[in-house]
């Protein structure tokens, strides 16, 4: 499997997500609307997919879980949601453009500040230099989960423990499914995460949790088939955040997803070794985590003196290899680690990549640096 | 087939729905971020989808077609982008919540003004009324194409021609699909669509088209895959409204609909004489539009002295049809037509309907009358 842009979209999907699609289809009915049992059928399992996301991200209330098209529309929701007033932001080093961009556009327009917070090289929060950035003003801290970039893990109920009342939004794109998440026991006042990638479902299907669901105002209105005499939103749960009809097809795939039994296919050694081996080839530059310990399973390169987009365009045609090159919306992550204008080769593995397939990427991309004529 | 809640969502799906959706799922691949040719095939499928649309709309520009998970994001994205000052709106009679609750937030956020066009007893906007209501203090009108209540399709371009320079937003999520749309010919500025109603497509697909993409500002800011090193939004088309991976299932499943071959099983006349059927039927009042030629295939009916909710109860325990009772999201239009506080009882057809399902409803809404101790 030379597929190694699972950071992108994962796959391939476990075979779960197309037959619970496919059973969705041959019965149909939407969500919430209509009385007979076809609908109540198509409303329970939209509700077992939430109870089933509030199982595995640790949460008490799965109510308090809404569902939208993806954790860009998540984020969206939140961050302009919130009055901030003159409230500030704290953000992490390794943003993704799903934060950065709403962020600008509120700066832009309603003057709300945010800063980038105390970090190490690779990214890896300060969290002294964080306490002391602490004030009366901050209002939120914001912190991607896992670096869609260099894969770095921030140490949440770490710095939960840090910020103390101060509301922390985790944006849990990339680690999703991959990395253990547990609003309760870390702390996580607001989360959000996409179904398409670690979770492994399909496309289309994302959401966020709030611990303060009064919180944020809508950010979509319209009808949610409850309070229908109303031109005003309902406040009950999930309705509030759930104007129009809900995505069937993708609540029916991911749940196929997480129901799926899904065995890694390659040890945390294998991946530490093909790190290890990565970074002893010379002309390469690895960029990940400084300490393994923070280290998911997505990372960067470059070869001194190429491109990264030749590079990733010669590993394809080379080798068949996938990746993907450039600044993978994330330009502040990027400027954290010193990889500006031109980016970097990301390399993003799958739970079903085997220890063939990781030898096999190692060898093409030693290979491809040996073979290139600089 | 007892299925009559088509507005709701369309059932069944012809079957190069789940068709494309596993093709693409054994292939992969997202939108627009990738080099390789996985990624430049998927990112082929979903302009395949933007033209065949464009072709189906009368749209001569397919990059002025955004996509988003539904008619409501879309309606949403376009009346909150605009800045409307001090401009106010017109909005038909026949509105559903995903119009009237956005434009009520703006009126409570942003005092931006709007008020219900001239009309006939059914709903269908009343020209000369229409042209008396046109001041400079106009900005848009608003108007749902068919009426997800009562079935009312509204004659857009008459009314484009009417209200002359005035932008017009066209809520086609009824209509799509099952009456036709030409936004050249018709002078459509603005139109809203969902893939899962009328273009018999799955759940989670929708957007819009705008012929004047400069005068909105999006809803969603995030990353798009291009001009990744500006935290601002592109102003290129279609990035500068699609931030955020898009449903690339729901891309594939809805250009397997629109490549279907889709023979309608029943005729216009069989469709009119159920109506006349039904209308002659005593002790039940019918609510569709005045004149035949104005009629969509929804319509609503109420048994004199019953709930709505009850009669569908019974309809679906004693034969085994799926209608939807109540208001339908759409107050406006119950208040319209008149059957506020407890709405209708909602029958929505499909193309898959033949006369055989068509003389079974209406025998079946007979008998139901018939047996109902009042």
């Amino acid at each position: 499997m030379k597929y190694f842009d699972n950071s992108a979209t994962s796959f391939p999907k476990p075979p779960e997500v197309g037959t619970f699609i496919q059973n969705y289809l041959a019965v149909g009915g939407t969500y919430g609307r209509s009385g007979y049992p076809r609908a109540a059928e198509s409303t329970a399992l939209v509700e077992q997919l939430r109870d089933k996301l509030a199982i595995t991200f640790g949460i008490d209330q799965p109510e308090n879980i809404a569902f939208c098209a993806n954790s860009t529309q998540a984020i969206n929701t939140i961050l302009r949601g919130i009055k901030f007033g003159k409230q500030e932001i704290l953000i992490s080093p390794l943003e993704h453009n799903a934060v950065t961009r709403p962020l600008e556009m509120m700066r832009k327009t309603r003057g709300v500040k945010f800063h980038v917070i105390s970090h190490h090289k690779d990214g890896l929060i300060d969290i002294e230099g964080l306490k002391k950035q602490l004030n009366s003003r901050i209002g939120m801290v914001v912190v991607n989960h896992q670096s869609n970039v260099n894969g770095l893990v921030q140490p949440i109920a770490e710095i939960k423990k840090a910020i103390g009342d101060i509301p922390i939004l985790v944006d849990a794109s990339q680690s999703a499914g991959g990395i253990p998440i547990d609003c309760n026991q870390y702390g996580i006042d607001y989360l959000a995460f996409t179904g398409h990638k670690g979770l492994l479902g399909p496309t289309g299907i994302g959401g966020f949790y709030t611990r303060e669901p009064e919180s944020i105002e809508p950010l979509i209105f319209g009808g949610t088939g409850s309070n229908s005499s109303s031109y005003d939103m309902p406040t009950s749960l999930p309705d509030k955040f759930q104007a129009g009809t809900p995505n069937m097809i993708g609540a029916a795939g991911l749940l196929g997803a997480l129901l799926a039994n899904i065995t890694v296919q390659h040890s945390r050694s294998n991946f530490v070794e093909m790190l290890q081996h990565l970074n002893s080839i010379q002309g390469l530059e690895l960029f990940c985590a400084t300490e393994i310990e923070h280290q998911g399973e997505t990372f960067s390169f470059r070869y001194t003196n190429e491109n990264p987009g030749n590079t990733a365009f010669r590993l394809y045609q080379l080798f068949g290899i996938e990746t993907r090159s450039g600044l993978h919306c994330a330009p502040l992550a990027h400027a954290t680690i010193g990889s500006l204008p031109h980016g970097l080769v990301r390399v993003s593995l799958s739970p079903f990549h085997t220890l063939k397939d990781l030898e096999y990427l190692t060898n093409s991309i030693e290979k491809a640096r040996l073979d290139h004529k600089f």
